[in-house]
């Protein structure tokens, strides 16, 4: 066990998992609504709240069961939407989102949650916990409902950095290899690369010397790589962890976020058409709703940052109460499965060139 | 009208489609299975079908209406998917491929439909076609179910070039401006400029040059400029054209494509899973087949090569009959519409700064 018990309201045995309260787009009265909800059905988590002390008091009294596991910590100021990570470096000290990577950093906490501005999140988190040894550049992984056994795939850079060079690539295929085999049991992960077709000509430069890379450490990472993939493949069975730069895989991510809920409300028009129709979605309801919860992007919510000393899972800007609670789930389940020491063994048994090996004590200040 | 009418077959007051019946994913039956769909839905359309004579000859002699208004024009060789385009070049004389850009190149018809190898394509199309004056980097536009009036956006490139830099991006929104608006008849198009967040200092420095660059045109092409979108915006209505560079495009596209064909799969099995749910499919069946049609992606298969003398259609390389028979659709939609003209007409109207201007002597040769 991961936890970090500790003689406060939030630990008391439990799972202790900081929260930054400020910085989304709904503001915090959706963020203390989403960890009421996991509060609700989980009684294994504490939380440390972050932000203005006297709105999230007023918020958190309004729910007991929430302010039994809860502990709040004051920081005045907010990292907005709009600030520059360059700006938020230089004064983001007094804000919610610097004070809860603060309580992981100590050891209060053992992982760290986020509905912020992800630019600064990762600079800020990259400055604090410090990258792994062995790892260049940190990235973000992202669930995604597909037609696999396990319900998903992880893309990754989902928008950490909009850069990432062939040897960055070949490292997300390691650190979604460890993802996918040590938070969600998938004893030989099977890798591809994120390019326009599968044909090994095609696409960019870089990808074609990341594609040899990452061929080249399968056998001693112990995973299997299914070389390039296509966007179709995201939703699809070819593979368990899709590798590409975070620019890409933002888009990638958003492209599908807004298809499925484009398609979810032209089902809810189709349904309310008619009289039959309506009385066909009353029969229906059961599978309907069992339907959306496989593949409302809500219930997948929350990105995490592989490659730092400690967890941070970043939720979207624009979660709602539900988003925010798929984010504190990953979370907790992270930190019960003792994710960070894994991956941490994993990077640092993986079998990297010697010419990556030597960069692995710059500590993350390049 | 831009129609060639001519004495053949094919032609006789017919709009004439020169399709290119060879190097899709499932060959010339499906190829053939489509086009005889489009000729039993619309009797103003003459094919010339270009391929093995042989194999062809068979296949349309099965559908009578079909062979009434379709030409064959043998050619021997196929471009596969798996040929680089340089091999193609030098080689691609005796191909289906060339065969069919040579009758839109000699005014026997309007536009050209295929389903082959993209770059291969492409560069077929550049080499004979050539490029319009003024258009440095011709790009593939291609329509997306979206919650605007009109029912879908337009994004280019969708994947003719995995390269763009701030000028094509610019061209880019003046060919997408051309085609909403002769196309589709959307009088001021709303353009949007791909990127992972609408913050103006985010994304990449060439996203940031072509923003201010695309500003700039935005008076004097009579578009209205939305500045930076995000991938959720693609089927989304804050604007009708979505400006990026191939790379980008195309995994976009296939991402959402994927997405789109997952939730159709899991609808159907939702609805197959008890005997109130299949009840229920019975009820809604109407609804649903509606539903079916306004977001299924073969029913807006076909993106269409902007910046050229003449209009190419490349269908999906892995289109079914549904696919090929849509793409045959808005390729007649095109040809009746005198796009072609029309397109070439804004391009040499718009304002180009001098030093692009300069450009538009080399005629595609660079």
């Amino acid at each position: 066990m991961t936890a970090h018990p500790d003689q406060t309201k939030a630990g008391a045995g439990r799972i202790v998992i900081s929260v930054d309260a400020m910085g989304g787009d709904h503001g915090a009265a959706t963020v203390v609504a989403g960890i009421a909800h996991s509060a609700k059905k989980n009684p294994d988590i504490g939380f440390i709240l972050h932000g203005r002390r006297d709105e999230l008091e007023r918020l958190v009294a309004k729910r007991r069961h929430l302010a039994d596991c809860t502990e709040i910590r004051d920081a005045p100021d907010v990292v907005s939407m709009d600030d520059k990570p360059s700006h938020v470096m230089r004064h983001g000290k007094g804000t919610s989102m610097w004070s809860a990577l603060e309580s992981v950093r100590n050891g209060e906490a053992t992982v760290c949650v986020s509905c912020g501005n992800t630019g600064a999140l990762m600079m800020m988190s990259v400055l604090r916990l410090r990258r792994l040894p062995g790892i260049y550049r940190p990235a973000i992984a992202v669930m995604w409902p597909s037609r696999n056994p396990q319900g998903f795939n992880v893309l990754l850079d989902g928008g950490a950095d909009i850069r990432a060079d062939a040897k960055d690539l070949m490292q997300y295929a390691l650190m979604g290899t460890s993802y996918a085999r040590n938070g969600f049991g998938v004893a030989r992960p099977r890798i591809g690369l994120l390019n326009v077709g599968t044909e090994e000509h095609k696409g960019r430069a870089e990808l074609r010397e990341a594609h040899d890379l990452i061929a080249a450490n399968a056998q001693t990472s112990d995973f299997e790589f299914v070389g390039f993939v296509e966007g179709r493949d995201l939703p699809g069975d070819t593979c368990d962890v899709i590798v590409t730069d975070g620019f890409t895989g933002n888009v990638a991510l958003k492209t599908g976020e807004g298809t499925a809920t484009m398609i979810a409300e032209r089902l809810r028009d189709a349904f309310a058409y008619s009289p039959l129709s309506r009385l066909a979605s009353v029969l229906a309801y059961t599978s309907l709703q069992r339907l959306k919860k496989r593949i409302d992007p809500r219930r997948v919510n929350g990105g995490v940052f592989l490659g730092l000393n400690g967890t941070v899972v970043k939720s979207h800007g624009a979660a709602d109460p539900t988003g925010v609670s798929a984010a504190v789930k990953l979370a907790f389940q992270l930190a019960q499965s003792g994710f960070s020491q894994k991956l941490a063994a994993r990077v640092a048994s993986a079998a990297l060139p010697p010419q990556d090996a030597s960069s692995d004590d710059d500590g993350g200040t390049s």
